[in-house]
């Protein structure tokens, strides 16, 4: 039987393009005891990914080159010589861009498409929701009241820890890169405030006009500039998320910006880095709080969804233009 | 009764000078009934006065101009009209620059000269050690093996700080500006490394040189080029405490610098700001351990005492240039 699959075919400096990614095919073999065959479903895109892209060890192993890209897919089981799944199960893994992929079924998670969308385990369910849920109740620790500002409000991990913010009574503004996102971020999820970082020049003379107490919490997933302007108006005490730094991923040095620990000294500002993975022994509380609050409604959620496995290439590519509103993914089939 | 007082003359713009600062002479009032009539003795300089020159408020509040400059002073009780305290009493508190000085009895702390030198209670007994106490004991939480990293190591808090990681079971490198004191920091205090920033060029290779396991803590006071060079050492969930920035004191804008956040991200890195005064109802805790300590010796302490309440201003202004070893202050008798 036969597969196709996306490797990386070399190594970007700076921003990538579809040439540093190849299609190919290849035979699958037979399955091994213990082993499943999936066929995949819902091919997950996340900016992390540009960080593998490098050789340099991030937080996550390298891509390495002319081997698969990786990440979190939804797929469905075709053949199983396990006993954990049988055919025609839903999972959720971290598994290579394949068409048809064996595996072990080993750190495989079965997933219930009842409850919601089988997108929503790549999202809100699945490693973005959870990165939202510890980066703003372990970290952030919100409290009602208080301000919250979320960069990147309407992508995969925003739109959750903004709502996070919300349901613990704070006051949230939203930043992100078009009216249409703004307005969806007010009307769909209840965002108190928003900022469109692409017509607004001034982020932190906006920042300044809607939060008229200052910020307590910043949960931020883009850094730079924007990052720059929400630093100039956090309180004493205040938090800052940081949780991704999109606008960032694709630079060969580091920007030059306004040395901010002067102002993290007189403000006794806590700033705290982090991957999702520091929180592996606490996954399946995450997941039952999300889970429970997608049921209830009380959480939202929002997904782009791109059809064709031949997409994954430019569809990556595209999260860096933000084309996305709530979770990218492709839908392979 | 007169006494001598030092006030702020004028606020600078960048480096202060003598000229912000003006001496007067002033007659003092009869003691009200609940007051003391003190005679200054030692009288602390702090990096942090720096700020309160400025107009714009930083965590403390700003000095007024023709008003007295205030801190910790170590004090002789001359008459008192309050049960707290009887004539001869030394006392500490904060206090304006005035060789004697009238004020309520309350808000001054006992001291006891058998324990230590009077000045030990402006330094490891005082407000930097309990800063010192807390920023490594409450936000480092160092752990045996862990490599430490301390800068003005050489100071009032960074000797504290680095004695602290030391009693922890941490390797500890100390910076600061001089081969004196680098000797010092060995041969007195313990530390494993020392690396003089006068001389050395590098910070970021001489620390990669001396901390070959990788920086877990990195405990600042200083701020700027070396701070930067230390940030490219971290570890993974390493913390920085940040204590204090004193090579940025005097500038007019906050410095360019390269962006951390990435490396904060990808590093799952902790920084913290913090002021001692954010740990208020814990000073008991602090005292109690760092007295217990100096008692055993496992603590030591180092003092740099000028004679003459003249030397003030120029006693203060040289906390920048670093005159100091240890803890800087004037004895005013």
């Amino acid at each position: 039987m036969r597969t196709r699959q996306i490797v990386l075919a070399s190594r970007p400096l700076g921003m990538p393009t579809a040439d540093n990614l190849r299609f190919e095919e290849k035979v699958i073999e037979d399955l091994k005891d213990g082993e499943v065959l999936l066929k995949s479903w819902f091919i997950s895109v996340d900016p992390y990914m540009r960080g593998r892209m490098n050789e340099s060890k991030s937080y996550a192993k390298p891509y390495q080159v002319d081997e698969p890209f990786r990440g979190s897919i939804v797929a469905r089981v075709v053949e199983s010589k396990s006993k954990l799944f049988s055919a025609d199960d839903l999972v959720v893994g971290d598994l290579p861009w394949m068409t048809y992929i064996t595996t072990s079924a080993e750190n495989l998670r079965k997933i219930d498409p009842v409850i919601a969308h089988p997108g929503y385990y790549l999202g809100i369910l699945g490693m973005p929701g959870l990165t939202a849920f510890f980066g703003m109740k372990d970290i952030g620790k919100p409290r009602a009241g208080e301000t919250v500002v979320v960069s990147g409000a309407a992508g995969a991990v925003g739109l959750v820890a903004g709502q996070i913010a919300l349901l613990n009574g704070c006051k949230v503004t939203g930043i992100t890169g078009s009216d249409e996102k703004c307005k969806m971020l007010k009307s769909e999820f209840g965002f108190n405030e928003v900022i469109n970082y692409k017509t607004e020049k001034n982020i932190r003379k906006a920042l300044r006009a809607v939060c008229t107490d200052g910020v307590d919490i910043y949960f931020d997933n883009v850094g730079g500039d924007i990052t720059m302007g929400a630093i100039d108006n956090l309180n004493f005490h205040s938090r800052i998320i940081v949780c991704g730094q999109i606008s960032q991923y694709n630079n060969t040095r580091f920007s030059m910006v306004p040395d901010i620990l002067p102002r993290v000294l007189t403000r006794s500002i806590l700033i705290k880095g982090f991957i999702v993975r520091n929180y592996g022994d606490r996954y399946d509380e995450g997941y039952a709080w999300l889970t429970e609050k997608v049921k209830s409604s009380e959480l939202k959620y929002k997904q782009t969804i791109v059809k064709g496995f031949d997409k994954l290439p430019e569809t990556f590519l595209g999260l860096f233009s933000g084309i996305n509103q709530g979770k990218l993914m492709v839908e392979a089939e």
